[in-house]
């Protein structure tokens, strides 16, 4: 079925996109691919629709995004199995990838309610004396986004939920690599209230995906994806407001009164959940002198111990890259940085589509394991002699997304709050932490903008004042 | 003189009151005793002003406020001296107590040009299809203010100035022991713009004071004063608001990992300032079991040290009570406390209406000065083997204004912040912090609301939403 | 089944309470009636459950509270039909009501993750140079609450939805005449995660329910009912926060420009739907001149039409009253008033419980139907000069609940705003009008606080800084 | 004096720029002109300032602002004098702007003590269990400002003013025409205690002004100006964020229940203050039919009377434009209109740099005082049928700033406020309305942001979230 969601109707593409289980390359499904017509024609609906959508009251709202929520959940184990197959994704991660997308609808009803409203006293000078101002937020027009392989339900979720929150139509860009869940969530929204037109799923080339960027009739531009690709789009954006959730080279700093266990334990979910494949991967572990051989000992034996296998297994804690283009990359930045002198720990050897969990030491920020986004499974621990020291290999990159601190002392942690250069500081956690209210976005290369629903909704409106 | 401020005129008295410098017993100046007319009066002015005060533009109140500031700064020197005089408080504190008056005023200068409006979507439900809400927070009517002597400015101020800034009129009846700084007050307020009749100072008998309690064209209570005197009321006051701002017997805890000298600085300055004549005065000091000795030490040497002298005299860091009664009193406790077990550490001589800094140890909450306000400059000191005793002991009592946790311990501060049973708690201070916008108040016997100028703003008013 | 419950178990009781249908008769169920014996366990029980109640994170909160809001709208009609019988409600506003609570438990779920929290700057002046605070909310311990009969359900969800959503435990003391609907919301409760112990429901006497107001281990009352009673309570309740919603007598005014259709059609509903036994009914209305004839005339034709009949059948639209008692106090008052000069438009015979829709005219503040609060199907209708002399007779009462203005100038609208001392002024619809997360109470002798879910939630709480 | 100020210090330059009255052409006063090296030295300055200033307590940058505020009003005369010599503004608007630019960094004082912070619950799912967030906004970095001559201190102080609260360092541009009153803005500022290197004022010619725009150490572009340089800007800005305060055609609508006489006067302010060369100018004027006539007649008379002459003369209503290109365009403009088809109401004849208040009637969007922003004292009056289609004609324009509407009305109101495509609505008043803490900005090609302090600040500012 070569379909793609265009504005309101599943129709039939000549060309189609085959989608084959990164694991074992099994087809999976193939999907249609859309062309500049479709986008056109998507816009054309997406207009139409707005005026509708803007009309919707918050009950209305509130109705169509818990219903997508519920929609989710009761098709859950089956749209997770196919998540899983999609991008290779362990079942145990794409069942709570589910999940997570479930409740960010549920947040984005629950907000629908509340979208930013301000009355403000204008009295304050004597021009203003006997006025008062009203501010609200209206859908700022037309949002495209774009997004990745890596959560394709849940970094989807994060920009259509918001979307329908705020009252803007929305045309979506999947990732050619992962476009079937987009295209599951279409069927769910489909079968709601919400005016046809105000989403489209448009699976494409870059190439045609580029007039989505161009075109002056969109008003947003919500990106997520590498950074090279979306400070591109920012400068080619035109009058679009754009918002970018870029990657980064995450940080994690374990202090002298750290708890080792706790801490052993969250760094190995943080640096090899879905093989790294993560925008808050930890890529830098820094640990305060007296507990770096401590915490190597533990760590290393903990990553040898971890389960690879079929992502459709539920014991596979491991699986494949999303593709072998990318499994030799890190191959070949692994090699460099032993060439450049860092040292080996564990892994590096690559099988295909597999790379295996990879600690190195004796990095620095030229190479790109530990200066670039890795985005696989590979983590550098390094000694620092305190915070401060630590602090400063933290913010030693371009990037700057999030970060973790485990320590329980108030003035580290003040310390590095004001400190730190990113988007969200985890004290005691790794900063792959991530839930779904919150506001969350990279700072310096990372990022422009936030997201986590309230945040995005924020982007996605414009301030009307009354003034009476 | 013996004048009063009666809505917007000094008039003179019959009856006067003297007011003595309790150091040295020398008269300062007398001032009007208002009786039940005066006060009808003052309420008849003050409901007519109302409506005047309730059509002033932010830009007016603002104006105002800010110049009521304005003029305490101007007067900051000749102020401080009246105010250290009428009770005995060390210049140093005086001077301090005008410059925080002062900022009382200018906060809620500000704050009138920000008083609580909401903009709220009514469409959450069919019923509201098409419906918004605007909800403004109107004057709630008079308020009448009833003020301690411990500090007659600063304590004034935070119920005049939130009134004046919410559009409420305000009827203050100062403590007997020292209105001259309120009529002093009304002298600068009566410069401003305020409309005539919505200030009033009126000192007098407790039993005259009680007409206002009772008179239910008031509005709002707002007493600062004993717990006793203040519960009293509530059950008095019959259809009003009702604000309470009562004692306690602050404790504060000491971690084994704080910064010792740190802890018996602001110990030092929170038990003896102005002779612990203070709601938040440190009462209890719980010290975790190591570090005991060493602060009982440190500190006994610094207390000792405690300059007493002339309240006048720049260098005084400690003069006498406000009267002898007061000093009998503790003294009488800390003779019950000695009787039943407690060991005296330091001081415990009274001398008229001096009473030395004195610590006790091995006290219990049977105790006066250990269970009751002792408000005087006693302070008792004990072990505890834990943070967990510590709680313990920080609640174990009627009382729950502030409270003081010398720590650097994350996890601590965390537990005590949901579990020490006060109105604010102080980390690395002693309860005795305070700035002036901050919420105060305290929760079981010791108050009743919030103070910190915009949290008393909105006791002081009524939402009122328009549906459109 | 003389049941209560207490604390978490259904319990028998040796006394009993009988629920008739008040339009036959006919016996619908019974219940048992709580002693002192049973108000001191309820408390002691709801002691315990509160520092369970207080860890429970928001997650749980919010399942809770959306399991009980499914869970009534499970058995909509079941319980639609037991709450018609038990106080004769006409089916069609009863189901209304069971679609409220559901819509109350569900905004405080929602809420009960946005409880408020502030992080506040408080370097303001050098003083707190270094410092920040954090002020969390904490549950201010037991909530009594009291409920009527006229809304026997969704009344109660307003008290004990913000409750659980604060993390208080409440005791309910439900109305007499109609305790069942609580007791099923028990029932439904009960099947959730909240803690045993956090929810009690005790039908009891008058002088049994006045322990549960003089208890000193109960933080907060909230009542709903009539302003004598609620302002007695106020003064026997101790060191307790009190939120009173009392009654009042309605006014709307009707400008010379109103659409007078639609004001017909609401005045009709807010004078005599559930035959005026409602908080807000329509008592007064006012008619500027030029319009009174024409709205009379229609008005009257519409309340001649209202249907008569079993509350149970659906298109009833008018039933008896609650009891015969105020049936013949309402007759009486009507009497009084015609006595007094006023002139019956229309309906005044009373048959048993009965008393049909009735309209007087040429009434005055000084007769019971026009000053008093009527809670019966009477609606007094007078002509007036402008939207000034509208304001001053919807002003001219000692209650002040919601008024209604219908007219589309902004001038008078403003005007309005200004001057109408009530909690809520309802532009172009009735008095009646309420959505249940809007800010609702009164001033004057209607009430003391709000409710509208997130503003009980703020009663129920208590402020609490963190220094640091 | 050949000076601009780098960093801290007033340095000499080789090149120079001369300033003189557009009025008279007598030379005023003559600055520096900074070149590329400059522009790089005031980066370095302000990275470096950017640490120290992150630093300051609220109450220092309070001080700093407040300083400057009373800096401004304590020089007023002298001031508005310069002002209205370098961009021949009548001294009544001079006098007026240096009030406003004093409110603009008082506002901003007030405002440095509230900067946005958000403390939230992270336990809506289990994931987050435990977890609280913290966020607060950190400065972003360099803030860059480019302004315009038209209101050479008050737009100016929009951006420094915020830049200052949030905690940024800002290099300012000033309009080549009019630099003067920026250097004593320097001045005022060099005296406070701002940290050395916070604040430089870089008069340049466009092409080293670029240098600014490029730079990628800069973090926020804040521009105001026209439209076309502003949406280039907007494409060479790289990874910075962007504000665009732009220009339009603003339109207001006379309903036919408008106060007449009302508008009359309200649109002449709007239509020829400053002849025309501000933002939000009046330019497009809707009356609806009945009014039409009546309108035009007395408006047209008001003109007539609009008294010109040289801007330091008190009694000076209108004077020249900022210089003879921007006559000589809009006289091309109103002769191209005529040509065609548009009819001459009054004025239109220019005489070298002054153009006399000139109003026409029958154009359509084609012509450029119509569809184009005009900026210059050019007024075009239409009839329309009704309120909705004066609301197309609001519209019909790729401009969208702020619209007046003049209507009692509710009904007409609320329609507007949805409908009208503006960032600001000014109900009874024209759309040249602005109190300077009020959100203000534009969408479509009006501009990207919004400035009014607070809403500056924010964009100033990055969130940063510590999850605890």
């Amino acid at each position: 079925m070569n379909e793609i969601y265009l504005g309101g109707s599943f129709i039939e593409m000549g060309e189609s996109l085959d989608v084959n289980n990164p694991f074992n390359g099994a087809f999976i499904d193939r999907c249609g691919k859309a062309g500049q017509k479709e986008i056109d024609k998507a816009i054309v609906l997406a207009q139409q629709a707005g005026a509708e959508l803007m009309k919707l009251a918050s009950v209305q709202r509130y109705e169509i995004l818990h219903g997508i929520s519920n929609g989710l959940l009761n098709e859950r184990k089956r749209l997770a199995e196919l998540l899983a197959g999609e991008c290779a994704k362990p079942l145990r991660y794409a069942m709570g990838e589910i999940d997570r997308a479930a409740d960010t609808f549920q947040v984005a009803a629950e907000e629908s309610k509340r979208l930013p409203r301000e009355y403000i006293a204008l009295d304050w000078t004597a021009a203003g004396k006997g006025k008062e101002g009203w501010v609200r937020y209206f859908p700022a027009g037309i949002v495209v986004a774009i997004t990745p392989f890596n959560f394709p339900l849940n970094l989807v979720a994060h920009k259509v939920a918001p979307a329908i929150a705020a009252g803007c139509p929305i045309i979506l860009k999947p990732a050619s690599a992962a476009p079937l869940c987009s295209l599951e969530l279409a069927k769910i929204i489909d079968q709601t209230a919400l005016p046809k037109g105000a989403f489209s799923v448009l699976p494409c080339d870059r190439h045609v995906g580029d007039f989505l960027i161009a075109d002056s009739r969109v008003a947003v531009l919500s990106f997520t994806g590498s950074p090279e690709v979306g400070w591109a789009m920012k400068e080619r954006a035109g009058k679009k407001k754009v918002v970018l959730e870029l990657g980064g080279n995450a940080g994690v700093l374990i202090a002298g009164d750290a708890d080792l266990d706790h801490a052993v334990n969250r760094c190995l979910m943080g640096g090899f959940a879905y093989s790294g494949q993560v925008c808050i991967h930890v890529q830098r572990i820094f640990v305060v002198n007296g507990l770096f051989e401590a915490f190597c000992e533990r760590f290393l034996s903990r990553v040898k111990a971890l389960k690879y296998g079929d992502p459709l297994d539920e014991n596979t804690e491991i699986s494949c890259m999303i593709d072998e283009k990318n499994a030799v990359r890190v191959e070949t930045w692994v090699e460099r940085a032993i060439t450049g002198g860092a040292r080996l720990l564990q892994g590096g050897r690559r099988d295909g589509t597999y790379y295996p969990p990879t600690v190195l030491t004796g990095t620095n920020r030229t190479m790109e394991v530990n200066g670039e986004e890795v985005f696989g499974p590979v983590v550098v621990v390094e000694k620092v002699d305190s915070i401060s020291e630590g602090i400063r290999h933290l913010n030693d990159t371009r990037f700057g997304l999030q970060a973790g601190l485990f320590t329980f002392d108030m003035r580290s942690i003040r310390k590095a709050f004001e400190e730190v250069e990113v988007g969200g500081l985890i004290i005691n956690d790794v900063p792959t932490f991530r839930v779904d209210h919150m506001p969350y976005g990279g700072i310096k290369d990372s990022g422009f903008g936030r997201e986590g629903v309230k945040y995005a909704i924020r982007d996605y409106m414009e301030a009307k004042i009354l003034v009476l």
